[in-house]
């Protein structure tokens, strides 16, 4: 259970008395903020703060387009537009800020997303908490024999047994070891900034991330794709299931050009057409490599 | 006069029905949204939506330094102490959106500040409306003869005269004819993306511009200075007293460590040190060049 | 003709003398250093300055993925696999610098791109050139009538000769009141920052513009493309015969994958496999709305 | 020792063969060029290329002063006043790619700087190595009792011997379980993006790292500062060193205005003036916090 029932109060008050604005409201939004939803066994995501709405995304290509476009389209098929054209600039328009606690590997695949702002809790200033993520038995997964970065099959029995035991143990005394040092009881103790050193990679972080829509996107096609690392995935799907309740009509779109979009190569769009037009054609007769080709037969068969 | 019946009756609506929300709101920034503030002749920026305040500021510097702070410090003192220490990312935590109305050659200036989003009004999508900036007859000012970039005495009688005629002359034929080769009265008529490119740079543009209150405390520094360009300083001028209104402890703090401060190279502290041990210090014994000397001497004497 | 004959010899005399280096050189991009390549009628981009090569896009891969990937693919196929799977900081490690002569109205769209370095020409500082785009007839379009930011027919003429008479009168107009109000003769002389406003959006200005390969395709990829204003569109395609001696290998993955490229949204993807099972889509029974069925018929009939 | 003689060798064969550039060439930097400045007990960072020198940044400056800057300045008193004058885009117009070997909780804080290109060894995709960095007696320090973020006291006998006993211990275990975890020996072994988690930070990893001299400038200034965490400081200075040889006039300017310049607020103006004038200011009379006053008086006693 991530939080404890200070936080929970916390953000009881937080919820508890509304006021008024003249800013563009989400009522989706609205239902998620402050709200923890529970990812891996000890993070979370919730969202702080929002701005925007479907409403500003077309106000804001309006102003690029002139009010002629008032006519021309309704809002959802101009988004779509939009989206389909890669006008990104209306969807900086939006911006979000979260709270997320996070294994430490998942926190350093996750900064390398650049555009956009993080406050991290700092180790050098304070102590960390005793909280490691320990895979679920169904997550303990063999690395994968085809693919370099992936993971294959469930770890069976023993050997998920002697992992688990490993990871645990390895943690707890890190742990103990981490308070030792830092301890000042008949010593001087160590500083918090070395200390931290002895911490393994999944123990949990938190920070403030805030983004704009478009970068969010961009981050979510990367992170809640299949190819992800599981437990990246889990935190960019709890995030895409908040988003499409603030921009229903973007996430729409978003969901048809890009997470269930393809980018096919000029030689795979002239595969498509050779085979439209009733040719057979094979790997060697298509022009592409054979990861091209498995890549491209995944989709089109 | 810069906003049409339209315009204000438009302004009028969206103030008109306050809704509630969960965020954090700020009353001096609620009490500006979207009203126009005019500036220049026929400018104007208005604030569309902001996020944040200066307890957001307070409550992303905690995530990073922990509970402990809580006691140690008060809200205004921990956000002064994070601008004299450069801790920019908590002021990042806020974002404003403004609807600004502005000559080209002052958008030119604005748009090198790249951390930011952008919607411009599209010229090429759609016509631009006979709107010039004519600057008023104390904004006239002769060449510096000091300072490459700068003006200096205000241009006299005759002179202004001319210079006014020749710019509103300009300005009004340059418009004709841009109407002219966009006619399709009885001929094909230009495309718009051409036809702009017979436009001055005092005609009127507008966009929607999106930053963190970081990045803009960095414009506001370098715009309303006394050294900008008096065109894009009364836009800094008109944002900074929204800023004020919007996070006056952050502002404050801006105020006296960036705004009134002055940073010192080691040859200029080394010089103070000696001034105040009641050394007698010259340019020549100073170790720095004239032009140094010139500045150092504006602030102390 | 956009050179000088003392900047010619100043290209002269900086290609006169190479100088041994231990960094990555590419003899194509050798080739191009410093001269300038004429475009529209007083422009031109020339290179200044790169860094890195096709090997070094390579390298920078296996520091990420380890030695493993030596033996397994050569050079070109893992240039190919980045751009396919979007693992985009490999070309971050080049880095170009370009020196650009362009009219106002071309920077304008082109600044847009922001991650980039830019120091342009300063018209508070110094005075621009008495130089003006003015189109070659067959570039003077008319406006489309189906795409609301296109062209369609060059005009004929009388309309077309009306055209180039109105903007070559106010550019020279405006030319020589800029002058008149900047002249000290007899007068104090208007200061530059503003006489720079009564200039044309056609007007040439100059800068330096540095950026990553990772950028510039993506500038590329928007500004060498056929729905691209021609006036920057030639800029784009200047600079790509560039990056092709540059970067070989790179440069043909961008072609194919990119430029050649097309994205398909869910959408589209299931109306190929319906039309590869033998089945007849029409719009209607596409799911799609009119313009997306039009550009995806553009593509595969 | 962090270099491999197979890793020896490739330097030596970098270095071996110059080959003819037109481009700037900064012969101090030539001569750092692929050799491995060890830091730390396992880590380096070694220069793998650069784009421009002194003259590159006044090149660019005189694009957007004009030519008639070349008489007024020479070279070395422009990047000075450039420097002072915070006209950062000239010194964007060089750029380094950096190879560096670093722990673990180090690239944690130095990734924190975003503008900038990263590569990183995958430990999703490779297997890292056993190397630790286990600091040196003299490093091993105590928690501040002053600064919540700093050092104090190194560590005495039986309590340094501890501590480096359980960094030591520690790390050896988390790499064996690694190992073991990995092993395909009689199991099907963890997934490499799985197993990686047990390691601590202080772990080794690679990267390479690109950014251009202004934000090198401002990584310096804030990791090479006293109030940098040591470790993260020794490649700051290591890096610093380089770039003195690069671009000896920026780095001058950059030591005399930004390492050792100081930023006063406008309180801290106020009281100098008052001081000067004959003054006895105290921390009471000077309007300043405690904290403030103590920094204030650090500087200026």
């Amino acid at each position: 259970m991530p939080l404890t029932p200070d936080q929970l109060a916390e953000i009881e008050a937080a919820r508890a008395e509304p006021q008024p604005t003249l800013r563009a409201v989400s009522p989706g939004m609205e239902a998620h903020l402050y709200k923890a939803v529970p990812v891996l066994d000890h993070g979370f995501v919730r969202v702080i703060d929002y701005m925007g709405d479907d409403a500003a995304i077309v106000q804001a290509a309006r102003v690029s387009y002139g009010a002629g476009t008032k006519k021309a389209r309704d809002d959802s098929g101009l988004i779509r537009y939009l989206m389909r054209h890669w006008h990104s600039t209306p969807f900086e328009m939006c911006e979000v800020k979260l709270h997320v606690k996070l294994p430490v590997f998942v926190a350093r695949q996750w900064i390398r997303h650049r555009t956009a702002n993080v406050n991290e809790y700092s180790a050098r200033y304070s102590i960390l908490d005793r909280e490691f993520y320990i895979p679920e038995p169904e997550a303990l997964a063999a690395q994968s024999t085809v693919n370099n970065q992936g993971r294959g099959a469930v770890l069976e029995g023993a050997e998920a047994a002697r992992v688990l035991e490993m990871l645990k143990a390895d943690a707890g005394r890190a742990y103990d070891h981490y308070e030792a040092m830092l301890s000042q009881d008949g010593q001087q103790g160590l500083a918090r900034e070395l200390a931290r050193m002895n911490l393994p990679a999944n123990i949990y972080t938190q920070w403030y991330w805030k983004t704009d829509l478009h970068n969010l996107f961009h981050f979510l096609r990367l992170r809640a794709d299949a190819h992800a690392q599981y437990e990246i995935r889990v935190y960019a799907e709890a995030i895409a299931a908040m988003v499409k309740d603030w921009v229903p009509a973007a996430y729409g779109a978003f969901e048809d050009y890009r997470m269930g979009g393809v980018t096919l190569s000029a030689k795979g769009v002239e595969v498509l057409r050779r085979r439209l037009a009733g040719e057979a054609v094979t790997q060697e007769t298509s022009g592409m490599s054979k990861g091209e080709w498995r890549e491209f037969e995944e989709v089109f068969g």
